[in-house]
């Protein structure tokens, strides 16, 4: 087994955290796409608590929870670009905006693509809320993290992949709403660590039609 | 306003961890109890995105979400003790079993006051499997920390305080299922830190009680 391994699955927004975050340090890993409706051994072995991508294997020892990865990534890779800033209060606010994307994003978005009627409508509503929030965190800064990219960065970009999903669900534009957060999703996918870890975002919306089809409310 | 203020409720679990972190580092700070039916300006200036407590004031800048407040604590005050370790992999861990108190303990000790039945007993499994699990995380340490309180111990210590009520409610004692954890347990409530920061267990069981009657399932 490589030295670094992960876990994870390609249309995972947690997962693509992980990727864009070893991409910046410059980290070279393995990757193992899992199937997730015939779990792997090794998956089930590295997290037996939750038994969910995505997971960092470092020297055969599983690192758990995406938002906890990308820290651990920080602090056991300590080179640029420092995804945590180093002042305490800074690291606090990435981190509860972070928790905030967590929360409201991925809550958001799974009622985008499953709800239909009135549910679908207060879906879109609570979306472009909580970008507009994103939004004004971002201000007038290139990233999150100030010059370059940072802790919440990181967090939020894997969402820019589901931004065609979300908007072809809810009926919305984002860059209408939020034109710096749309300003900065580009910025953000121009760079080549972010690039290369993010999905398709057509791939993304055909997978959010099937999970629709499966899952969706009727 | 003092340099360090915490807007608090005197049950919650969440706020009593400020409360241990705040004891432990010898910080000095006014407690600031809130009426969440009519939550103060002071709150929801501080709080806007969640509009909960605990939020811990800086010198006037608000920090929320319990955990985030604890790591915040224990790197603007960087005495002893420590609650996260130095090593990054023990950082990550001990992340990862907070966030495991946050997802599993809290959630399992909600269905026990608010469920009957088989949702009762499904619930009352589950918390003695997810105590199970941080009986096995502790084995055969003094603390989670090791020799003194960590991140973990003060994530974990407040819902101790909360046993009484998941063992009237579910029928099982802690002790019986899990005796490492409950003598965890008691040696942290023999600590001034942590003693004076946690709530009665039998004012909690009252106050679940009250909580049954208003929310809970019929």
């Amino acid at each position: 087994m490589a030295d670094v391994v992960l876990l994870d699955l390609w249309v995972s927004p947690f997962g693509q955290r992980c990727r864009i975050a070893l991409a910046a340090k410059g980290v070279a890993y393995e990757y193992r796409e899992q199937d997730l409706s015939n779990k792997s051994e090794l998956l089930l072995r590295s997290n037996p608590v939750h038994r969910m991508i995505p997971v960092l294997l470092h020297g055969g020892r599983p690192v758990c929870e995406s938002l906890l990865i990308v820290q651990y990534i920080d602090e056991a890779w300590p080179v640029a670009p420092r995804l945590l800033p180093g002042d305490p209060y800074a690291r606090a606010q990435a981190r509860f905006w972070a928790d905030f994307v967590d929360k409201k994003i991925f809550d958001c978005g799974t009622r985008l693509w499953k709800c239909n009627g009135a549910a679908l409508e207060q879906a879109t509503r609570d979306m472009i809320e909580a970008l507009g929030a994103l939004e004004a965190e971002l201000g007038g800064k290139d990233y999150f993290g100030g010059e370059d990219l940072g802790f919440l960065d990181v967090a939020l970009a894997p969402f820019t992949a589901w931004f065609r999903t979300y908007e072809q669900c809810g009926g919305f534009a984002v860059a209408e709403h939020c034109p710096g957060l749309a300003a900065w999703a580009d910025r953000c996918r121009g760079r080549d660590d972010v690039a290369s870890a993010l999905t398709d975002p057509d791939k993304v919306y055909e997978f959010a039609l099937t999970l629709k089809e499966k899952f969706g409310d009727k």
